[in-house]
């Protein structure tokens, strides 16, 4: 509900029943219209092109009624109506400044300490509710597992139809992870691998990878996953200067260990949004291409960080471990948690299977099964 | 080849044979040395990480032997060479700083005079050489045709084929575009579409866009395509400001036109790189959002810049127009080029198919077909 509502020609002042106040300019408030010749009514796509608005656009009258926003506009002398509801869930006159790295309201980072959350494969697979709380803890924290799945080969894949679509590339829809003997990925021998996010030389890269496994028997072969987004804010908490470094300079990443394939990426190590949200981690010392975008003069400070920021992913403290067993897996959004496994050899075997998806599907399954049943009713 | 080498423990100084100079620290050497100790000499990834690397590493003998760079590294006492020719594709002590908005060198821009880069169909699945050169327009041009192609639904995917892999979408591996009933998108109508990047509400966005004819014999149903780097180069070039404004905060995106369907995105117009590469324009009158990431203070000045950028997208002058052909199609690079279509009606059909794929496929798939047939050689 608003109290009440005063305008000039370039902009309407209004006061909500809270007391509080926003104000919104002609040109937005008309770019925004919701009626029916502006939006399309059964898609909701808007209409009408920025160049329809007639750049003279101005606030001919504005005014309460039945506790909505009311204006009209000239020279169109089109009336409108704006909900209260909707203009206080779009409010832009408000404080934008916001620390460097700053995080969506809808994240939470952890450390070692976390309880990884985890679901039920048959659950997820059969309730709702169970369903969006997995995929709800993606969104949250990054990192998800599924246990008591089934272990035939290509399980993988159904994980991906849960929200959304799995992402092919040159690895095939999904790949094998376990050793070979003349591998064309480090991945695809026993060694331990460093904490990392996957293809960092592939742009766009895959914003979510599902790790299952189907045999664990050999020793060792522990994964570990580390939030790069708290790893990414320990740096720039003792060390602002370094972490604007790895932001704001592009790093170089490669892969070239099959034939006919090529990748090259360039970008940040740390990635932000034009306003300066967190939105993104590549690490990857094996695909690490020489860096060449740093001026020569903050190399050595480039690097510095670079260094540091590993020492904080390689904490153990910053680490959760555990060991797949067959039937289980962990779906990680590759654009912030990083994923590490311990070497692994002797008896036994290891055997995994790897995919990559897309995080607007899983997003997108997820804003919609909210909508169509709230948390808040449970 | 490489005239002489000079060191302190931090830096080597080389002189390379055509005279010019470069510095490069022993942090970054080591990083990146090439001995199968620190690269699979199989597939080339980094065997070591950056915590690997003693933090007190520095050069203790550096010198020219057989026209290369031999470096020994303190503590490790290890020495490794440095082929010139890689030195010299790797050097980072030059001068950085380059203007807002600059462009990768393999970039083209056009505008309306521009003659469509086209390849043909059997051609470019015969001859490697013009499968290359296709690909290769598209790299520079973000833009090319192919004609003469069969008029079976589902031809799109093989375009796809030809490089790399679908993006599978909430839309399908693929969709049809032509004239439905309730559509759940104004694609799915004879109206016309103002140029437009796909689906800027997903995030990762698809990078490579495929619309493949199967009939058009209605009135009207014209293309369009206008290089989105040239438009926002232009505004650049005559209003700074409004470009770093466009560039500086994130717009919204949204769709919502199916049932359990929800994408959102935040990212803006113009995207540039952390060190100013213009990398990305979305631009999408339809699913444009309000914009609520821009201060107050700014918004109209922000408003300005995006009613600028539509003019100059929607300048004549700037959009190659064609009207495809049953079994034409062309391929989009769906984060530079904008693509448009006027509306249709009256008596016969249009009916195209569309799909997206990405990028990084096709830019490996390139870059492995010039490395396996240079073009130099032809």
């Amino acid at each position: 509900m608003l109290r009440h509502a005063t305008h000039d020609p370039a902009v309407v002042s209004v006061e909500f029943e809270d007391g509080t106040r926003a104000r919104f300019h002609a040109i937005w408030l008309r770019d925004n219209a919701l009626d029916p010749q502006t939006r399309d009514p059964g898609n909701g796509q808007r209409l009408i092109t920025i160049g329809d608005i007639p750049a003279e656009i101005a606030i001919q009258a504005a005014e309460v009624a039945g506790g909505d926003l009311q204006v009209t506009f000239a020279p169109e002398d089109k009336t409108v109506t704006f909900p209260a509801i909707w203009l206080a869930a779009h409010v832009y006159d408000r404080d934008q400044n916001r620390p460097m790295g700053w995080l969506s309201p809808g994240i939470t980072t952890w450390d070692g300490g976390f309880a990884a959350p985890a679901g039920d494969w048959t659950q997820v697979h059969e309730s709702p509710a169970a369903k969006r709380d997995w995929l709800a803890a993606v969104a949250e924290y990054g990192f998800a597992k599924l246990t008591d799945g089934p272990t035939a080969p290509g399980s993988l894949l159904k994980v991906a139809d849960l929200f959304g679509y799995v992402r092919e590339t040159n690895y095939g829809p999904y790949f094998e992870v376990r050793t070979e003997v003349n591998p064309t990925n480090l991945a695809y021998t026993g060694l331990g691998l460093q904490a990392h996010t996957d293809n960092p030389y592939r742009d766009p890269v895959p914003t979510l990878q599902i790790l299952y496994c189907l045999e664990n028997s050999a020793e060792g072969g522990e994964s570990i996953v580390v939030d790069g987004f708290r790893a990414a804010q320990s740096l720039r908490n003792e060390n602002p200067e370094g972490f604007a470094l790895l932001a704001g300079y592009p790093a170089r990443f490669e892969y070239r260990g099959s034939e006919g394939v090529c990748l090259r990426a360039r970008r940040p190590m740390i990635e932000l949004s034009p306003d300066g949200e967190l939105i993104g981690i590549r690490f990857n010392n094996r695909s690490s291409a020489p860096f060449v975008d740093v001026p020569f003069d903050r190399m050595e400070a480039y690097y510095t960080a670079y260094r540091r920021l590993g020492e904080i992913i390689d904490d153990p403290a910053m680490g959760v471990a555990f060991k797949l067993e067959p039937g289980e897996s962990f779906i990680v959004d590759n654009t912030r948690v990083l994923h590490a496994r311990l070497g692994y050899s002797g008896a036994g075997s290891r055997w995994l299977q790897g995919c990559y998806a897309d995080k607007d599907g899983l997003l997108s399954t997820l804003a919609a099964m909210r909508v169509a049943q709230p948390e808040a009713a449970e």
